[in-house]
C-alpha cells in the first residue's frame, strides 16, 4: 500500500572523519522515501528550489517514488543543512541552517496523492504536520517524528498533533525531553498518554524500543509490551546523517507492505528500521540507500536475526 | 562445575531516589557469588573484618555458597563503600571508600578451592588478579572484570592480567578508554589484542554486546562476531548497585553449568547474564537476589525471549 511522506528535501554539506560533502541530497523526507521504497510505493510532499534539478528528480525516479507532491519554487534556493561530526560521531554540530523556500512550506496534497492508506509526518512544524494529517482523514494509519525545538518552544501545537498519530518514532533524548522522565518505561508510558498509539525509541547504535498494547492496533498485547531490536554493531560509520529517518522508512515501509498489522509485523518492521539505518550510515548522505538492493537488504535482515537470536546458527 | 571469584566482599551505604540503606552486605564478589549460585557451585575469596558476622555468613549459606576462603582479619574491619545515585541513576556519586582490610588484601586460595574448574578475577587490583589466576593453573576458564582506575593508573600491570583471560566483561566506557577507540567494534577488536579471547560488552540500560570468534572456544566462528542481548527495560530501577557483578555472575554461572562452550551456549548466557542484572536493581543491595528462585529466573529468561525474539508469540 502506498505511504505518503511530508517532510523536507535538503541539501547537506557534511563533515565527518571520513570526509567533506558538499550539498549531497539529504533531508528527512529523503532518507525517509529512499528506506521506504525498497518495500512499497511511496509519494513525496516537499519544498525545493530551482537548485533542485533533474540529478535530484532522478535519485528519486530510480527508485520508483512519486515527487508529483513536491513543489518547486521559482527563483528560491532549497533548504540547505551544513553540519559536523566529530570523535563520537553521534550527535551532528549544526554550522549553518539556511531554510530557504522551506521557511514558508505551506504542504499541498496532490489529488492523485489522496488515496494513499499509510502517512508519515516527518520532522517539521506540528502544526503542517496537523493540517496534513487532517486533510488525509481516511488513511489506515498515521506515524510521525519530532525533535527537541518543536518539544521546547512549540509543546501546545505539538501535542495537538500526537493526539493524531498512531505511531511516534523518536529518540532517547527526545521521550525523556516530551516526558520529564528519565527512566525509559515511565517515559515511553507517559508519551503514550499524550496520543500516540504506539511508540518506537531509537537508541542510536544500541538499537530500538517498541511499545505497543491493546488500543495500539488489532491483536496486540492488553498490557504495555516492549520489543527490544538490536542495531548492528558497525565498525566504519561514515556519515550518521539521516540514519533515524531510514530507520523510520524502513519501519514504516515494511509495516505499509504488509496485509495486517500484528505484533509480530511490527516487530519485523522494527527489524527492517534498523536494517535501513544500518545501510544510511554506511556511505555520506543517501548514498549507500539508493545503491542498495532489497536481496542485500533480505541478508542483513538475517543477519539482525543472527545477532540477536539464541537459537539462530551461526556459521 | 564448580566457580571461584576473586574480588570484594563489603558494606555499602546507598542513597538513590527510593530511599537509604546503610552498610548492606555489597561488594562485586557477593553480587557475583550470589547470582552465580542459582546455577552452579561457587566459592569466594575476599577479606573481611569483625564486622561481617554470622548474619552475613548466612546469606551465603542459604545459598549453598562456600566462604571458607574470606579471611577474617581480627580487629579490622571491612571494606565500606558510601554513594548516592540521582535521577538518572545511572551513575554512581562515590562518597566515601573506606577499604579498611580490603587495603591489604592478598589472596589466599585454599586447598579444597583448588580444584574449581573456573575463575571469575572481579574487578580488584590486577596485579592481585595475575597472582590468583598464576595459583589456578589447571582451570578451564578464567573471566575477569576491571575498573577505569586500573585502566588509568596501572595500564602495564592490567595488561598483563588481559593477556591471562578466556573472556573480559566490561562496560561501554572502559572497553572505550582501555582501547582509546570509540567505535564499539574497534573498541573491541582493539580489547581483544590484549589478550582476552572473548569479549563481553555491558551497556546498562540498553543490554550488552558479545564478541567471540575461533579462537574463543571450539565450535565459535571463524571472524569476529557480535551477538547483542537485550535488558529489560524496567519501570522502578531501586539501586543499580552491583548490577554488573549480577551480570556477570549469571553469565558465568550459566556458562559453567554446561557441559561444553558452544556459540549458542555463549548467546544464553548473556541472556542469563541480563536477567541476574534485571533482578538485582529492583531492591537495595543484594535484597532481590537473596530472595529470587530458579523458577523466577526462567520465567524472566523467557520474558527476555519474549521481547527480543521475532518468532515469539506474545500473550
Amino acid at each position: 500500500m502506498s505511504i505518503l511522506v511530508v517532510g523536507s528535501v535538503a541539501f547537506d554539506t557534511i563533515e565527518t572523519p571520513h570526509g567533506k560533502r558538499e550539498r549531497c541530497l539529504g533531508g528527512a523526507a529523503t532518507h525517509f522515501a529512499l528506506a521506504a521504497s525498497f518495500f512499497t510505493d511511496v509519494r513525496v510532499i516537499g519544498v525545493v528550489g530551482d537548485d533542485f534539478g533533474v540529478t535530484e528528480e532522478a535519485v528519486f525516479a530510480k527508485r520508483g517514488i512519486d515527487i508529483t507532491g513536491i513543489e518547486h519554487i521559482p527563483g528560491g534556493k532549497s533548504f540547505h543543512w551544513k553540519g559536523s561530526y566529530e570523535g563520537a560521531l553521534n550527535e551532528a554540530k549544526t554550522l549553518a541552517t539556511d531554510l530557504n523556500v522551506f521557511a514558508d512550506f505551506s504542504p499541498k496534497i496532490p489529488e492523485a496523492y489522496r488515496d494513499s492508506e499509510y502517512l508519515f509526518l516527518a520532522n517539521i512544524d506540528p502544526v503542517l504536520q496537523a493540517r496534513v494529517r487532517t486533510g488525509m482523514p481516511d488513511v489506515r494509519m498515521v506515524a510521525g517524528d519530532t525533535m527537541n525545538y518543536w518539544i521546547a518552544d512549540h509543546r501546545e501545537n505539538l501535542l495537538k498533533t500526537l493526539a493524531m498519530l498512531d505511531t511516534l518514532i523518536i529518540n532517547d533524548g527526545e521521550a525523556r525531553m516530551l516526558s520529564g522522565e528519565h527512566n525509559l518505561v515511565k517515559a515511553a508510558q507517559a508519551v503514550m498518554n499524550l496520543g500516540p498509539k504506539s511508540l518506537v525509541i531509537k537508541h542510536g547504535e544500541y538499537g530500538a524500543t517498541a511499545f505497543f498494547c491493546e488500543r495500539s492496533f488489532a491483536g496486540a498485547p492488553k498490557d504495555v509490551k516492549p520489543f527490544r531490536a538490536p542495531a548492528l554493531p558497525i565498525e566504519e560509520v561514515v556519515d550518521p546523517t539521516g540514519a533515524g529517518d531510514s530507520f523510520a522508512g524502513g519501519f514504516y515501509g515494511y509495516l505499509a507492505s504488509q496485509k495486517e498489522l500484528t505484533p509480530a509485523v511490527f516487530r519485523t518492521a522494527l527489524f527492517y528500521g534498523g536494517v535501513m539505518g544500518s545501510f544510511c550510515v554506511e556511505k555520506f548522505g543517501t548514498e549507500r540507500l539508493q545503491n542498495t538492493t532489497r536481496e542485500e537488504i533480505e541478508e542483513r535482515f538475517e543477519l539482525f536475526r543472527e545477532i540477536s537470536h539464541l537459537d539462530f546458527q551461526i556459521q
